[in-house]
């Protein structure tokens, strides 16, 4: 099952023609999770071919409009499209107000249930989980109230090795207490210790976002080791007083933050309509972390899985 | 001077991957209008390698998300490109209200001046005029308050023939009134007649736009005789029940209008997203009024110039 994350839009508030406000799309085992709807997300999600009905989760990071204005145009047309289900929005005080005002403005009232879950600062909260994975938020530093999110797979059981319920008989009734760790008896009385039987599942698989930032200390251990990290790179570290004054990020400060969190891919995102050439990021960032890739729509980034046995800890 | 509407958005409610919402942008004698401004009207500006700072006026016709989702987006980068000039925006009551809650949330605050005139219900009211030009707004039929717009021009001064300050010897202080009407009395006594001297200016052009409404008897008076006429057409005729149950237009609909309002040309505009292929809607109002043309993004259409004696009234 896949856990991956489509970029529709990575461009800083000034959006250019070629790209749009911030909003990406994460798959993880089916869950559709939208973070950020900036201004044309609906758009975006048509033009990758997706069903918009899919998303049962919105995250928005902060209430500037590039990171939250496609959403009334996504939730009416979610309505127009006679949506019944459920839909959860994690996001800063103060979105209900305005949704509701405009909701008001327009006549408008939803064919489906709208849950709107404030964001509380502080630290790491876990605001969300099912069966398979869990949600965080955590405060970021930037003009006006903002926040990250991480997203992490829960364990899965460890796996049946081939053949091996043939083998030894096993009844359909254990594979379950097998598959999360249990030895088994067989019928001669011998103990099969559950190694001989399982495999362990991959590493859990993870994903964090952070946009729009400020560098600080405490930001690398927020997404400490997670697979891939999607960093505001607002500007080039030539900038780095414009970026320190807008409470932005260089591309140096996002490899900053990859380094100390042990991430294994940087994804720079959230450019300046000034970089035509992103590249420019890109190398910046280098000279401090080696795996970074630069944002691009329509590009989806799929997560690898790894097991222990891949892995030196 | 050109008189010319580039259409930026022709979508209905939902977009779809190559059709935006509302959008217009009118050059009248270099004065910029942006007639509604639906979701993504920035980045269809810039695609159009059209400078946003060059617009003065804005014209919303309701608070339909459609309408004008993409204002938000455009006045914070016109305020992060460092606006000075102030902006006009038509538009009903409660925009201001959402306008400010925006900005207070997003802690913003604009470079320039921003001034709300609110639209009045009632008759055809004059909002607007400056010395080239009169703008107009008109009650719609719609779910919500709505509003029509027509834009025309002033009559120009007449123009002097070529040749007649040389030969007639006229004074520059005197070219003004004579453009005006006034004869001339040359050094000889001999009064020349104003026809001999200038030729008459063109008729004044003319432009109405009409998005979002049901048909209603007392429409094409509002925009009678104009050059064009950009009318709604959601719906083909085969659903007018759907029109009528969403105060729509069907193209049948906007082809009476055009028809009982005499104008030239039928730009239709609007359009459900069920439909893929416009020439049915084309078609569907040809069977009622000749000169239908269909909205297309990107494309402008300029009103030619007409004189006196090339039109039978």
């Amino acid at each position: 099952m896949p856990f991956e994350v489509t970029i529709l839009g990575c461009s800083a508030a000034i959006p250019t023609s070629s790209r749009n406000p911030s909003a990406q799309l994460v798959n993880l085992l089916g869950r559709f999770f939208l973070i950020d709807c900036g201004e044309g997300t609906q758009v975006q999600l048509r033009r990758n071919n997706f069903k918009i009905q899919k998303i049962n989760y919105i995250c928005i990071s902060h209430l500037h409009g590039d990171h939250y204005l496609g959403l009334f145009g996504l939730l009416s047309t979610m309505s127009l499209l006679n949506r019944k289900k459920e839909l959860i929005i994690f996001a800063p005080k103060g979105l209900s107000k305005i949704l509701d005002l405009h909701f008001k403005l327009s006549y408008s009232v939803l064919s489906y249930k709208l849950k709107i879950v404030e964001l509380v600062s502080g630290e790491k909260t876990k605001i969300f989980e099912d069966d398979a994975l869990e949600l965080y938020s955590f405060p970021l530093k930037h003009r006006i109230p903002c926040w990250g999110f991480k997203l992490i797979e829960k364990k899965q059981p460890r796996k049946m090795l081939k053949n091996i319920i043939n083998k030894y008989d096993i009844p359909f009734d254990l594979i379950n207490s097998i598959k999360l760790g249990q030895d088994f008896t067989a019928n001669n009385g011998e103990v099969i210790p559950n190694e001989k039987l399982t495999t362990s599942s991959h590493i859990p698989r993870s994903y964090a976002y952070c946009s729009d930032t400020k560098y600080f200390e405490k930001l690398p251990h927020y997404i400490k080791n997670v697979d891939i990290l999607y960093h505001e790179s607002t500007f080039h570290s030539l900038l780095s007083n414009r970026a320190v004054s807008t409470f932005h990020s260089t591309s140096q400060d996002a490899a900053n933050v990859a380094l100390k969190g042990n991430v294994k891919t940087l994804l720079l995102g959230h450019f300046s309509s000034r970089y035509k050439d992103l590249d420019l990021l890109k190398h910046d960032a280098e000279k401090i972390f080696k795996n970074v890739e630069i944002a691009m729509e329509g590009k989806t980034w799929k997560i690898k899985k790894y097991f222990l046995d891949e892995i030196n800890y």
